[in-house]
């Protein structure tokens, strides 16, 4: 037996354990470190890695530290027994080498893949070997395995509305902020629109992080649905209402290998819409060469595999592929993102255009599921309730309902611009690049780092002129995102 | 800038930095854990992942602490100051990125992906994402580039000989443990034999592992030089030769995650043998319904892979399909082993007989190396060098030149039987659940733990007879051991 302490030392997500090398009745051969071990308490058990200390000021004979991550997973107070045991593999991962080796997996085989991984019991690496091993060939049916099991392991949040509408866009576009302005657009019409997003993966942003610019997105579910209720909808970040839990762990994995396939895209949105309760979905699929899907043929593919487990999962769909060319709107980042939503819905006559047209022409596709409005009528809807400023007065109360952000967050106070290296017209925009240069300024964490495109596609610019402007607070920041800036622009000029 | 103290904490494989949270001029934002960063001293420099801190008892404002790994891999003293960045990722994961997604890598790429990763800048989680993408699809082309990049990031050792021989056997069957006959024969016999083996990766051990038992295995390449001008031969641990520290960091990954794909397995073998100077090299491919090799089919792959890649290295290889339908000898596990082949070399009456015959085979085939012996003579010399005492004279010499452990290792003191639930003949084996048995009791980090066979396949049996004992020091192993083997024994009786 051992007692439980906690160490200030925070190894997220990873749990961590350490424990004095020569701690009495245990030997440096059974628990040599990076060996898991399994940590049981009364009714409770967690599986952590272990780190071998050398002394016993920082652990003392006959203790266990944990790592706040593993303290808290734990959930034990200071003080309390437990025992330590080599931990046994999850009997799962079994599973995931035969996925290795190239076989297809039930939907038994993936739920206890799931289970575990929800439950913590796998390690970074046995996660990213499931997803790399998964990137390389997924069937439909275990996609489909997949999204049940990410929904079955989560929360469900129920709406008392036989009309539950949502709309996703699978990213990849810089400043493509549509659902700030869609989800006040068909809240002021009347549908209910509890719409939660995501942070940022592998993006300089998500919807969360720009939202947070205004008002708190970290909502409960008891929040979430009383602001429903008043207002129709609401603008929270999913990642509190633990709906898909196992997609949380999944991202901390995605995020540092920049993975983004589509059967986990699938899975993973069609798993946290259905457990938000929604019934109707638009999906949005920018097409580009520099978006995440680059070829009519994929989308194609994306859009049959969002049909097909969308259709399984009693999910009605509507697929819009949208123009992915270049980003959308100015800003990218979370504080320039805010301003331009903000344009938009205050009908500002310099607001941007195209995040204007793609944000209406979305929220005019979910407008038509409402059977009141005879088919196509949702888009000329959308048009009148943003030009009549209903659409802003609901993104007010929306903000006024989560908790008005009182600090407003400012852009960064250190400023570089980027400027043609010719005169011409710009002929592309590359997004990744832009994505990436914003990422290396700080966005998201930096709230006010990010780019401003002051220059589009199709705009003539003199040499010397400036084509973009990047933000940072941190020096270390602008200097990664100058220097990645200057092995290429992402512009380019013709 | 930090000054350097080393914390006594062990988080191999690997590097970790501690700093205090609120250290001065960085902000929690800028160092969330598991971000990554580079720390630079003089001329020097390691990627760690980070830990914060909440207690400036374990580490000061100032200062970054660096874990046992991370502050022998630096290799500043105390005190020396570095400064810290946020690690940029290795430029070569886009490579690793573009073989997830499909893409076949060249040369040049598979270099630097190499190069990164024996230089400790892939956290475990990438370098499973890599060996995960490679086992989807790998060519022959990549595999030859990853065994040239694996060699050309060691040392190489060089013998003063036209013919250097060696033999690999590739694993899977427990208690085969041919090397440490092989190698005394062929040194009796006068040729030169530098052989290094590695410790188990997924098996119960590995020749390191038994030959530790008799004799130190951890020796420099200047002891192995020494051993090898007067000895002929050798039988040492690879890993402390630096021959391939990329393949050394694949291995700690590949071990917990139970990897063992053809093309890593080719890569790393043949680089190996090049590295250690070899110039003619026995591959033992052992085929059977529960060895690493299951069919003839994957057999013959496996064998014209290996061959490519040899010829492509300048390597003469013979490679061997022999017998893998049941573990070979009696014992599985470091001391149990050692005993065994110390059987075969005494020509005791009782030795396991297949252990021998499989040996004298491939010593033959590596004699038959020599241009002096006609061919297919040297299985008669192989016979006559063991039958005359002359291969056990060699082995003892070679055992006092490395350095005669004094330990005497000995057997498990918990001993426990597996019998047999029924009367009738044994008709299979199965190698992969005996090594997972033998591993669960302790093997191969207790020596004494393993798996003694009492039977093979055609004895026969009587129920309640004892099939097995399970050797183990640990309480913890032995239970896992026996729960494991209750679950199936891995003997079928008919």
């Amino acid at each position: 037996m051992l007692r439980v302490k906690r160490l200030p030392i925070d190894t997220y997500p990873d749990n961590t354990a350490f424990i004095l090398r020569r701690s009495d009745g245990y030997s440096a051969e059974q628990f040599q470190a990076l060996r898991k071990i399994r940590v049981t308490g009364d009714s409770c058990e967690i599986l952590a890695t272990l780190a071998v200390v050398d002394d016993d000021k920082i652990i003392g004979n006959g203790e266990i530290g944990l790592g706040e991550q593993a303290f808290r997973r734990l959930g034990l107070p200071e003080g309390a027994e437990v025992e330590i045991a080599q931990a046994r593999r999850p009997a799962s991962l079994e599973f995931v080498r035969r996925k290795i080796d190239g076989d297809s997996l039930g939907e038994a085989e993936i739920g206890a893949v799931i289970r575990d991984i929800a439950n913590y019991r796998y390690s970074p690496m046995e996660i990213g070997a499931f997803l790399v091993a998964c990137a390389s060939f997924m069937s439909t049916q275990e996609t489909l395995a997949l999204t049940r099991a990410m929904l079955d392991v989560g929360s469900r949040l129920s709406w008392d509305s036989p009309l539950v509408v949502d709309k996703h866009c699978i990213g990849g576009i810089p400043g493509n902020r549509t659902s700030m302005i869609v989800v006040p657009i068909v809240a002021a019409h009347g549908l209910i629109c509890p719409k939660t997003s995501s942070r940022a993966i592998t993006s300089p942003c998500g919807t969360a992080d720009v939202m947070e610019v205004l008002a708190q997105v970290d909502l409960s579910s008891e929040q979430m649905s009383s602001i429903v209720k008043k207002e129709n909808a609401v603008l929270a970040w999913g990642g509190r209402m633990n709906l898909s839990p196992a997609d949380d762990v999944l991202i901390s994995v995605e995020r540092p290998l920049r993975l983004d396939q589509f059967e986990q895209m699938v899975a993973s949105i069609i798993s946290k819409k259905v457990a938000a309760g929604s019934t109707h979905l638009v999906i949005d699929i920018p097409v580009g060469p520099t978006a995440k899907v680059r070829t009519q043929g994929d989308a194609v593919r994306l859009r049959k595999l969002f049909e097909y487990v969308a259709r399984h999962m009693g999910l009605v769909t509507k697929i819009v592929f949208t123009d992915g060319s270049q980003p959308v709107g100015r800003g990218v980042g979370p504080v320039l993102e805010a301003r331009d939503v903000m344009a938009v819905l205050r009908n500002e006559p310099d607001a941007p255009e195209d995040l204007r047209d793609h944000a209406v022409a979305l929220a005019g596709h979910m407008l038509d599921f409402d059977p009141a409005l005879e088919g196509g009528k949702g888009y000329s809807r959308a048009l009148e309730l943003l030009a009549s400023g209903e659409a802003l007065a609901a993104m007010e109360r929306l903000i006024d309902a989560q908790g008005r952000n009182p600090a407003k967050p400012e852009l960064g106070r250190l400023r570089r611009e980027v400027e043609a290296t010719k005169a011409g017209t710009v002929t592309s925009i590359d997004c990744e690049r832009i994505a990436r240069i914003a990422r290396h300024a700080g966005a998201p964490m930096d709230q006010g780092a990010g780019i401003d495109l002051l220059h589009k596609v199709g705009s003539t610019v003199r040499e010397g002129d400036a084509l973009y402007r990047i933000y940072a607070n941190s020096a270390t920041g602008m200097g990664f995102a100058c220097e990645f800036a200057g092995e290429g622009s992402g512009y380019e000029i013709g």
